[in-house]
């Protein structure tokens, strides 16, 4: 039986972001009793002017939790990914995503590369929904970038990913797409858990 | 029965902070089956030579959430209340306060006044331990700044209070008040459906 | 002679930002020997194909200086400047802009509102460009809210003005529009100090 | 002759951050006429009860540029660095540290680390003063972590480094250390032509 729905939310110029959305996606599944939909802001659509919402709102709408992901482009969420924030507006003022979890990730070229700026607008749009946010939750099993490590960069706000010089055939590598699966579960973990609370 | 406990953490120089601190409070109790105390960082000292903690952090240790408060002082939280972010490093290694329920407040003079760094400071501090972040909730009733609306200052991320030149007896005006009172109610609704659904 | 140029970069969708960036340049010109010209992000197209930039581009990339603005939507810059953002990545990339000036301004209808983070939002922009960047640098007279008072809202990185509910030809009202005056003209001192101390 | 005056201020407690300040001070000093003073926030005392400055106040106060610097721990700048800007308060009442140039770094064990909260608030706080901020200016020769690059970790606003799980005479490393010398370069020369458009 499903008792928790989530949906990823992202936006994704080069595909390295999908492939993130994607892994942590699998990861929510993991956690159990959990439906999960991937749904690219491409998707979500201009509200109409009699403020009706297509495309595929509905599953946004009807989650529990939502996962809210943008590579990092000159230092924050990228110009799409801020559309779809504005196109939420009119659920914002009627707070129709209140006390819904959220949480966040992001994607660049750099180690660090002012991805926290990204994670910080993100957390500040879930504060406006009045949502509750789940933080990265994984530990780095070390500092070092041999590729085979969780939570690498030292992300705690939200997951962290970098990509190298290439294709989202070959980067991010596996200890990033490991990490978006451990931080996947654990926020499949925490929506199963704040919806049996509601009973 | 008391379902849920939670603490009030925060540091206050000259008062303002601390008053606030007991209007959250006053606010987590109406909740409903919460339990609720009130703890400043003075009461919260450095780790012995074996790492044991001291003083009030039992409270901290078992409370199924904490709000976390600091004056905004040339624009962050104080360096009190850093220091005590800084004490908890030993916990924050053993993650033991992971998935606890977190909430940030600050107080300040200026309307703004770079308050919002302040929160930023709390709600990564708060990541760092891997806890849930409970937004502030309370909608703006106006923007004016009148003195009789909830949320005037429009924050998101936490809880904004402003204090005029004068003692805590007078200042923050009964607005702010009133909005502490409504943000700590919603956080103790939070911390009884989070430890329900922990069942 | 005209020593120094500045631009003041925007975007405005109701208006009321644009009233604020043309208090901001009319204050530039009180500066002295400085060309200032304001322009929209909407007179700033997409690269072309062979990243040629056309519209207004040659304005912003002749300019010893910039101060830019948005309105703050959802918690951050709109889209819409965060669009310009990204179709500056060339320039970026080619370090262009190196070590012009910069500066960043925000309204929106809260007093506090997560306006900080948009000027986060710029003031991470301007420094991927490596620029240098020019604090607000007016105190406030006070830190009442009754319209006659010089940086009312308490803001340092940048500006912030607030609307009320009305069109801007009525809000923001005196005490935004004299402190974006104010600002602007320590812009154009600072930029003819700057394009001095080169030669 | 000696055209302009570098303080670089920092707070370093395993010594790791110290290297890094003493790195860039190296670096300022082959801007050319430029003298240099490293301070640590130890000898940066508390303000008398007459408001009188001791110790090293006067090396800041003299300066024409500021670089400032912590480690990062627990997510932002250490609780001794933030008593260093609460001390500071005094001055900044009365912006005796206007249009100073200022510039920010920081140093932690993780490659992102939550850094840029530190550099976000160093900025912050340079507002607070009405400084000019220099960004960090040097771009990233490659993002990999091979120890030969550049700013390797891509950071911007200010300058990041990372050490190891070492003492400070084996870590941070050598592409650290070359950064913090352009760094320190680029801060020292743009202080000579900030003190000679002054004239």
């Amino acid at each position: 039986m499903t008792v928790a729905s989530v949906a990823v939310v992202y936006h994704s110029r080069y595909g390295h972001t999908k492939v993130i959305a994607e892994q942590i996606a699998a990861g929510v599944r993991t956690a159990g009793d959990v439906a999960v939909e991937v749904v690219s802001v491409d998707e979500l659509p201009e509200p109409g002017k009699d403020r009706s919402l297509g495309g595929k709102w509905n599953v946004l709408n009807q989650a529990d939790g939502m996962i809210m992901g943008s590579a990092t482009y000159m230092g924050d969420i990228s110009s799409e990914f801020k559309q779809f924030m504005e196109r939420s507006s009119g659920l914002w003022y009627g707070q129709a995503w209140k006390d819904k979890l959220a949480a966040g990730f992001t994607n660049s070229g750099a180690l660090s590369g002012d991805k926290q700026s990204s994670l910080h607008s993100i957390v500040t749009f879930a504060g406006q929904h009045s949502m509750i946010w789940v933080s990265q939750g994984v530990m780095p099993s070390s500092y070092t970038n041999d590729g085979k490590n969780l939570n690498r960069l030292g992300a705690w706000t939200g997951f962290m990913s970098q990509s190298d010089n290439g294709g989202p055939d070959v980067t991010p590598g596996q200890a990033d797409k490991d990490t978006a699966q451990a931080f996947g579960k654990r926020f499949g973990v925490a929506a199963i858990r704040w919806v049996k609370g509601r009973n």
